[in-house]
């Protein structure tokens, strides 16, 4: 197992069949097999087969892949097998939703803090959280270790907050600011932005 | 120009050039280069030169790209040049932000309505919006002759009300619940899910 070699758009594919047997365990099937994880995913079963194999025996022929223990050994992959925590940064509507969303802990993530720099946002209450001030940012995220932060500020704001974030020791960023942020290499970002999500099916109507 | 052939990657990367577009013309900037989309956006100058001749010719050999021009090209060519209306179903903390958010409307969509079936929430206020009872969906849409949708309901109930949406005449879902959903050929799903994009990037920390 050489896990460098592994393209990113494998990678990528990982959770979504995560996810698929994260919902087949909580159905209560005890075995699956390429073909139905492909009926649920619309990803060829071919393809299921090639990723999976890139990381070890995971099924045996005939007989299909034992759920549990592949459900384990993605989250082993993915290094979700412990809890990360996170950093919200921008206490707006979706800032919000994502720190008072339930779906983070039983998939390996724990919102912690949420930060803004609006005088009016600053120590009021959402859900478990107390809005920090963003002044105290860097040091903060630092000296909590955290590596993993949420941008959810407006676009104007989000390539400032991203340099903060790194300066403080951020490894990996969720952007939900509409824009594309830059980070310097071995710090990773993904993009979240429900316009070019509407805007590439449009396309097809 | 023969739009039926155009890989689905590529027309994927095309709100992300009207997105670089749009800023910059905020920024006032007259033209731009390859060379400079791609430092915006981590994408190659050759691969966006590439995907945008698909379409046309857009820019001239030592001038560039015109980026009025190009910004409105795009929109012609992904059908955002008019306004398209939405529905959310769903009036949770993600709904209500979906509901609330101000980015639509200068991108192309409008959010008309947004639906819930739990009578705690019918008839409460969201921003603009007075939720709706799901119960009336289907006829909601069809008579309103809206094409598009956001799911925002828990996973258990996402498949149920992706085919409800599908029987009101929804050709495009974007789906915020943490599955995947199956729609019959001719509907288009995007999904949006932070924990995929989250668990993509531990694999590398």
């Amino acid at each position: 197992m050489e896990p460098k070699i592994i393209p990113d758009i494998v990678v990528g594919r990982l959770p979504i069949y995560l996810r698929a047997l994260q919902r087949m365990l909580q159905e209560g099937k005890p075995v699956t097999s390429s073909q139905e994880l492909s009926e649920r995913l619309g990803i060829s079963a071919a393809q299921i087969r090639k990723d999976l194999s890139q990381f070890g025996e995971f099924g045996k022929q005939g007989t299909g892949y034992n759920i549990e223990f592949l459900h384990e050994k993605l989250r082993q992959i993915l290094k979700i097998d412990r809890m990360w925590d996170l950093v919200v940064v921008g206490a707006g509507d979706i800032g919000s939703a994502v720190a008072r969303y339930q779906g983070f802990e039983d998939r390996g993530f724990r919102v912690t803090m949420i930060f803004d720099n609006d005088p009016k946002k600053i120590g009021t209450q959402i859900g478990p959280f107390t809005v920090l001030d963003a002044a105290n940012m860097v040091d903060t995220i630092r000296s909590n270790g955290i590596q993993i932060a949420m941008i959810a500020t407006p676009a104007v704001q989000a390539q400032a907050v991203a340099d903060e974030l790194v300066k403080a020791g951020i490894r990996a960023i969720l952007n939900y600011a509409p824009l594309n942020i830059n980070v310097p290499e071995g710090v990773h970002v993904q993009h979240t932005d429900p316009l070019t999500h509407l805007q590439r099916m449009t396309y097809y109507l």
